[in-house]
This record gives structure tokens, sequence and C-alpha cells, in this order.
């Protein structure tokens, strides 16, 4: 089980490189090891070429290393407090993707303008506050934003995106789906204002997207 | 005929991912079989790596499921619906693209300013009407924008594009200029009017590149 | 000579590509053989995937084909009145870059306020005339705006770019660094104005860049 | 260790190509030998593809070419000026990317409002003079300029960028983190004004990222 989480852990941070959503070493994926108190993340400053299920590392719920070589990712704390809090999610993601860092800089959540994200985020996708790095903070401003939201998504003030998912995979899809419609919503404002929906179609969108969809609800 | 479309519809998706068309699952192409009524279609929720001859799916024109082990595309009724309302359309694309998802997200056409959307579109790529999936909506939408039109593209609003073609390759090349132009008109217009094109000189451009370009009328 | 000069313009439509100057088959490289009234350059609408020596066409400087299965690109008339006009030019590329053709539609030189403009165009990238396809209109436009100036590049209106070289491979780095340096100006001016660079600047990186750069002299 | 040498710097440019930072030739990585006053170089107009370690030069901390068959870059004396002068750097690099030139064209910092540039910058990104190239003004402008500075980056007046770090490839993590938020903070500034970072929290970023972060001290 543990084995097999590393394999998938360290897999997914290629779709982070795939779709351009990380520069250098700077975001991470983590999966929690099903009905056990412990969570598989990538280690601090590896870079992704380098990755491999070897290199990952095992934490428990309060982030300190359970197994493994090397230090685990700097940003260990605010996955940890994620996990302790919100029990229903199996995977959490951290970029600092383009379009969506530069709404985090502004402090602007992203409108719900275009169906794909009634679909994926039910709404709009929210800001959460400005955190430092170093204790819960940032897990407390995740926890706070997302608690009772639709959205997998917040965009962290002045610093990027976390994402959570029942698994580690839908926690890096609800990142590229945030990149990509923060870059598309971006664009529509730069010459415009976007159309609005209404929130009964958004609603009605939410609904069968995570009801209906796909093979057997991927996320 | 049946597997070889399979083959054409499932390699012509890698067509969308290079062409950045498509994040995620979040796009599909669609192919007729010449002379039935059926045609070949992506499955829904499978990722563009997993794709191969053998998981595209068969469907009738009323969308309804006739070979494959996958569910169709949740796009499916609004190819369906093309298809059974334009005898002439052999291939069906859905995307959202950036930048015509943009002008899509404002309800504005994209205005022919550029010799290349004369060639292809033979003036500007309309906007279609905001529409909820589930039934025949957005096809109905597609059908009554794009009939006697000469774009081969449509903004749903909102949404995204939707493009025909005589075969799934020239839908695919459809959206693929569609997004190209979509994106050059976008930045021409972040500093500034575009310069317009006549009306004489865009119906001689469509008309000379419908008759006489390529090596055999590519689209 | 024929079929060496076959397989560097074949090889160089993958700089276009790489570079992600065209989409589908709107590109286009043209290279002269020394001493001959003769050039070749891409057969019309084949995709880049499928370019090789042996499609490649062989024409005349009135753009006759002379040797080859396939038709000559669309745009050969437009290379043909450039090499009969320009004896110094023995190469030649067309494309619809983003960034140049988006400059392009407003007809809009792009001002000379990087040292790597100065370095490669000696100053402005100048725009041409708005010119149909059929006959010597594009061709006289390009030669018009570029007789005598010291840009490789010219920007014809509401269409795209047209770039010459001593040789193929100078006029693909030509349309390279013009997409490159449209696109970072296009960018430097949507946050407000450039800053100048004084004329006798430009004069000094222009001619230091064309007469020391590079192991022997690589334009 | 200058063989070494030669191999780390010729594979680095492979990250300027993998992010995106160089168009044609138009950047270079350098390395200095430790304990030497020596350094190896690119040479200079080899395309990223055909360089190795065996094309790469060593010169002398005057620039002079010590070894190699080829010139070194055009930008070599810049290089030697910044290894005189600052004898804790190991490592410079210099491109033209997009979005740190665009910055650079105007003459304007990027402003801190950015978690990770906290982290890397310690504070904005400084602009250094306009400066000719041929002599050592364009090594003085960055010595001047990042001497005393957090920075590792300096943007050159209508020019581009030069990183420095303890080795090449610092200084390369530096060149891919400056143009990764220079995009970001141009993106957020087209749509408004980004929130301000307080001094006081910008302080604690940076002495946290450079005293704590990754496994032993990676920059």
């Amino acid at each position: 089980m543990i084995q097999r989480m590393r394999r998938t852990v360290s897999d997914l941070h290629a779709e982070l490189v795939r779709y351009d959503l990380v520069a250098w070493t700077a975001g991470n994926v983590s999966g929690r090891i099903p009905g056990e108190d412990l969570f598989v993340i990538k280690p601090s400053g590896v870079s992704y070429d380098e990755l491999g299920p070897e290199n990952m590392v095992l934490c428990d719920l309060d982030g300190n290393l359970v197994e493994g070589d090397h230090s685990p990712s700097s940003d260990t704390a605010a996955h940890a407090y994620v996990y302790r809090n919100m029990p229903e999610v199996g995977g959490v993601v951290h970029t600092h993707s383009t379009y969506a860092s530069a709404w985090a800089a502004r402090g602007e959540a992203v409108p719900c303008v275009l169906t794909a994200m009634a679909d994926e985020f039910g709404g709009e996708i929210p800001v959460g506050p400005f955190a430092l790095i170093g204790d819960d903070s940032i897990g407390q401003g995740i926890v706070e934003t997302l608690k009772g939201h639709r959205s997998p998504a917040v965009l962290m003030r002045n610093h990027g995106v976390f994402t959570i998912g029942k698994d580690p995979r839908a926690a890096v899809k609800a990142a590229v789906m945030c990149e990509d419609v923060a870059r598309t919503v971006h664009v529509a404002r730069q010459l415009g204002e976007p159309l609005t929906i209404a929130q009964d179609d958004i609603d009605r969108l939410y609904d069968r997207y995570q009801n209906v969809y796909g093979q057997r609800s991927p996320r």
C-alpha cells in the first residue's frame, strides 16, 4: 500500500511538469495512505527529473518524517494540517502556477464564468489569507477557506494554490483545471467583462458533473 | 471502415494535445462512419495518454452506445445532434481552448482581421447561445449558428468551441486554426484596434482558399 | 547541390515548429540554389510531420514547378518575386507567428527598444502593405519594404511575417528572432511605455553584431 | 575539475531551453573553476543542440580564451568582470527571457509581491543601467547593482537578465525563477494592483529560505 502510494505520488509530479504548473522544484503532491495516519510527499529541493518512488518521503499527520532518506517538502506542515483536519481528503497539491498565483497576488477570487468552472469548482475559486511558512498558519488558512466550500482549490494570498481531492490524482486534476480556468478568465477579462452564469445554472452543472460524469466518478 | 475510423479519431486527439487545446480530459473528437448512421467518439473521462482505437466508442445518431466498453464522452449528445442535422458534416471537435473560450466568456465574436481567418473561416467566428449539457440544447445552438455560416467554428457562450468538417481531420484543423486566430486577434487588440479587411477582400480570400489551396482540397 | 538544399529546407521547417511559429501547415521556408535560377520550397498543405527532402518542390524564379510530385506552397509567388528582385537573398521564410502577426493586424511597426533588436534588425521591424495572394502583390510589398532597409523581416498588414537571409538558415533565424522581440516588446508595452534606445547606440550595436558576432558571421 | 565544469556548464544550457528562456543562441551560462582564475563559458553563435563538453570554452578572468576551438560567447567580458569583482560568485547566466526583458525594457524593477520572490530574491528584482557591449560597461552595471543586494538577478535596461550564484546551477535556478516571478507579477498587474507584502514578512521569508530550505542549501 505504502509502496504503491510512493509510485503514485512520484508519477503525479510529472503531470505538474507536463501542464507547466511548476518551475524548478516549486510544487508538490502528497497522498494519504488509506486507513493509516500517514502520507507520502515529495522530498524538499529535489528536481522533478530525479523523483522516483524510492526518494518519496513518508510522514505522520504531524508532518514528522517516518521513513525516507530525504527531508520532506518544506510545505509538509501545510499538507499535514489538511490531512489532520479534513478526513475526507486523500490528496493535496501545491503549486505557484502563473495565472492562479496572479489572482492570488491581487487577493482576488476567480469568478465562475465558464461552464467548466461550474463543473469542477461549483462556483468561484476562493482566496485564502496571507500566511507565513513555518507553523500551521498556511494549513489553517487552507482548511478555513475550503471547509464547506465546493471548490477543491484555494488561492493563498501573495503565494500560490493548494488543491485537495479524494486521492492525489483528483487533487492534481484540480490543480490543472484551476490554472486552466484562472488563465481563461484572466484572458477574457483583459478585453472586457465576461458574461455571468446564473447561480441556478452553476448549481445544475455542478450537480451533474459530480454525479454523472466519467466512467466511474473520476474525482 | 469502423476500425479505421476508430484509429483516425483516436490519433487525432494527439493533435489537440500537441496544440495545447485541452487540459486533462476536457476535449473530444468524433468522426462519422461514411454511409452509416454511426459515429466514433472519445470515451468519457479517459486521459489522452490512454486513448487507443480499442477504447473509442461507437454510437448511433441519437448518441446511444452501439459498441464499446466505456461510456461515450459527456458531449456525445451535442455531436449526435450535429450529425443528425448536418448531413454534410463528417467530423466534430469540442475544446475549451484558452483564447477561443475567453471570447466565448465575453460572448464576443472574433472579428476577421487576418487573412488566415478570411481563408479558413470566411469572416468572423460567431458566438452561439448559452446552453446547458444534458439534452439537445448545445447541439441546437451549434447547428443554428453554423447552418448557412461560412465558419466551421462556433464559440458557445461561457463554454468553449465546437468545430465541424467534412471529416474529423478537417474539424481538428478548424479547432487548431480557431485557437490560433482567436489568440492573435486577442493579442492585437490588447494594444489597440486591428485594421479591418474589406468584405470584398475577405470574399476573394475565402473563395480562393476553399477552391485552390492544398494538394487536393485538404478541408 | 539541389539534393542538399532539399534536405536543408526540409529540416529547417522543424525550427518553425520548435519555436511555435506555425499552426497546422501555415508557414514555409525556401532556399535558393546558389548560382542557379531555382529555389526549393515546401509543398502546399502538407503537414510538418510528413515533410522530407523527397517531397520538397523545386521551382524556377517565376514560381513554376520544375521538379516535385506536389504542388508548391501557395506562397510560392511571393518567394519567387523576392528571389527575382533581391539577388543577395538566398532564403525566405513566411509565418503567421502570433505576436508579429498581432503587430501586423494593427499595421504597427515593432519599435526598437531592445538591444537584441538593434543587433538583429538594426532598428524597427517595418510594416508592409495589405496585399492579396494570387499575383505579385505580396512579393512587391515585401521587396518595396525591405529594399534598403536593415531589417530582414517585414510585417505584412493583416497577414503575417516574411523574412529574408543570405541563406534559408539566416531567414529562419530572423523569423525566430522577429517573433521573440515582437512578443517581448508587446509584453513591455502592456504595462507602460518602453524606454527608447538612442539612434547612435542602435547603430553601434547593429554594426558590431553584423561584423563581429559568432564563429564566422552566422547570418 | 575543468572537464567536469565543461560538462556541468554544457548540460545547464538545456535548462535554459527547457524553461523557454532563450531563442536561437541568445543566452549563456558560465562556471568558475573553483580555486583557479578561470571559467568555462558557451561558445559564440553555436546552437543549443550542438553544445557539448568538448566545445565549451575556457577563459581567464580577463575574458581571454585559454582553451577551446571556438570563440567564447560575445557576453564573455561581462561574465569575466563579475568573476573578477565578486569572488563569492561561482556561476553567471545571461538570458533575454521574455517577461524579465519586458520589465527591463521599461526600466522597471519587479516588485516583491509573491512569497516565492521573498524566498529567492529577498525583495524586488532591481534594474541595472543601459550599457553597450564591447567593454566593461555591462559587467560594471551588473556588479554595481548586485553588490550588497539580496537579489541574485539584475534586469539590465533595454537588454535582458544577468543572474549570479555560488555555482552555475544556482545561477540557472535564479534565471528560471526570475522569469517565473517576472511573468506572474506581470500577469497580476494586468488586471489591477497586486497586494504588498510587509517588509518584515519579506525578511522572515528570505531568512528562512536561505537557511532552512532544501536537503543541503541548494543555492
